[in-house]
């Protein structure tokens, strides 16, 4: 087991971005457009959980560099038949922030699951993925299709 | 926002099993197959990120208890097309443990994504659900189907 | 130095609630108002950092007991002059929640300084202070005045 | 919620200093001054917790930017009517270290609280407050009066 | 890889000690006696990061159980050729605190070594050791000799 | 106490190297040998958690600086009358990365402890110690013998 060498790259700019989605019931949906959910106000919660999942990601994913993030968004929107999630990560450093971007949309998405699990347990995380990054020696990957 | 008083309720046994599946190329599927991959044993490094990270549950999603967990297992097996990740989570408390069967396989799927991703980075992380939970009040939950 | 032992205290339950106030300058208060900082929802992220603070407590303060809290909730009002905060937090357990009650509040509090201090560097945070605990062998106590 | 973009700031060196002030009975400071706490040596724990703190400030406040921090200094002293806190915090990064100097401050007054509070529940944080900082493009800023 | 499940063992009184001791150069045992290092009071702050360490166990060891610490206690004492560290830590749980005895020594000598290490790099820690533990279906367990 | 400035020292490429040895019964060799270990597979779980507690230093060690890591290698070997750990952490950073190597090879041992210790709980960690620096202002450092 090792976290790979990265002294001897260079600090670039590199951004991902990754995006999931919750598949969840008509009831469930509901309860978000409709302020009802006893926990509190859930995308403002997901939102927020996804930002400071960003920063944990070396914490939790064992082999990842300890990265200095220059910058976070996340992003949460009900939309027909469940929430989408995307996040977007910004660094200046020596290897990528995939992981972070990953990190952020699951615990977003787990956030949400969270607060709405006692409506609907039957909810599915799906879909989780990286869209696009940028920057780093392998340049830029974009999603096809 | 508040994390909801659970003190009258009891302490009972309570179980949660969660599932997902981590889609991917065959290449990268070789590579967990042959050894071959520069960051170390790919399912060890899985599986025990998995355990961690079901003890930071309460770190990573906002409004969750912090949990006395008194047991937890995660399973993490190459299939056809990818790599099937089962936890099951066990605690004597008075909130169930979900969120941390949810977190388990999410964070081992994360791992592997991570440790072959200059591989495959298209990989994608599907069917992250709940399939079984019990004790508690609400007693028994079997995902349909 | 130590964490003073109380395996021979009974387990009960225990409320601790504390509250702060931040005071700043009519521009910032009405950035609030107006939904106008850049960085998001001002009082929904207070919140929500209040309650994840309250579960740091632990690692923040060298000497706290590691405990399982029931319930935490907090409260951020904006009002005249500033921002004011309550923080409820629950346990049932053998040690008292005020170091809980009081780091949320104040958690809270430094996160509206975040997201303000941009527009108001003078801000205060002042009377951070216990309100009332109840439970355990000291039983209750309540701010006088 | 975002953490905002700050990849495109230079690295320069930045300072931070804040104060505080914990209210205290006659009864608690001459504890401290006789050393006659309980848990140890409260002042000590109080600059050990407060250095620790600024550590963990992005894991306290939600949009706050991960630093390497160069340097902590925190000073604990008792005086008239109470215990006074300073807390000054270096970096060479693209972000300011203002809320790691709020939160050192508030970390350390909270470890006094908590070792003397079976002694004086009603001690009040008073005038957690930024006195000074420096660098960065909005350049200097020091409290006024 | 498997937290192992617990959950059906009584909660019980459980004790461990564990022991170190960090060999170092007269002149850095000397530094020590004298209060002339740099980073501060060495023997406050070693005991200190010790009661932290045993609370960040579960985080540290991967198939450690998160336990509710009752009590912790860490004896840090300079002695002929080194420093000698002991640390006692109790539970009302369901499995041992071996771990978090033996956490709190090591962090606590490697703290000693943290300070000390521009005058002496050459200090060895020896004999991290569990000297006694108690409680629990395995009963008592004392180190011979 | 202080966490000592370093914002005036270049970033440079720094390396350390840690070693450590777990003494333990035949019996308890023989079981990792086997693969019987109840718990999982010993030696990669050793080598993650010394990969991760490299990156958690700052959290244990209260006066050590937040540090970029750019690399983390764990090696883990069963030897003749116990087990024999090295890490090797780099940076390019302002300070050096001796408390991480020590750390990692500490936690790497602890974890093999904890997974055996059901069957001896006599094994004592012994000869922690920095083998090699290099870089920084005190440049290259080995130790003899």
């Amino acid at each position: 087991m090792k976290m790979v060498d990265v002294g001897a790259k260079p600090k670039t700019e590199r951004v991902a971005i990754a995006s999931a989605f919750l598949k969840m019931s008509a009831k469930a949906l509901q309860k978000i457009a409709q302020g009802q959910v006893e926990k509190g106000d859930v995308l403002a919660a997901a939102r927020l959980a996804g930002v400071m999942a960003a920063k944990k990601t070396p914490d939790l994913i064992p082999l990842c560099h300890p990265i200095a993030l220059s910058g976070v968004e996340v992003h949460v929107e009900p939309v027909r038949g469940g929430v989408f999630f995307t996040a977007t990560v910004r660094t200046v450093d020596r290897t990528g922030v995939e992981m972070e971007a990953l990190t952020a949309v699951t615990a977003a998405a787990l956030t949400v699951y969270d607060m709405l699990k006692s409506t609907d347990r039957g909810m599915v995380l799906e879909q989780v993925q990286l869209e696009n990054k940028s920057g780093g020696r392998s340049g830029t990957w974009t999603r096809k299709g």
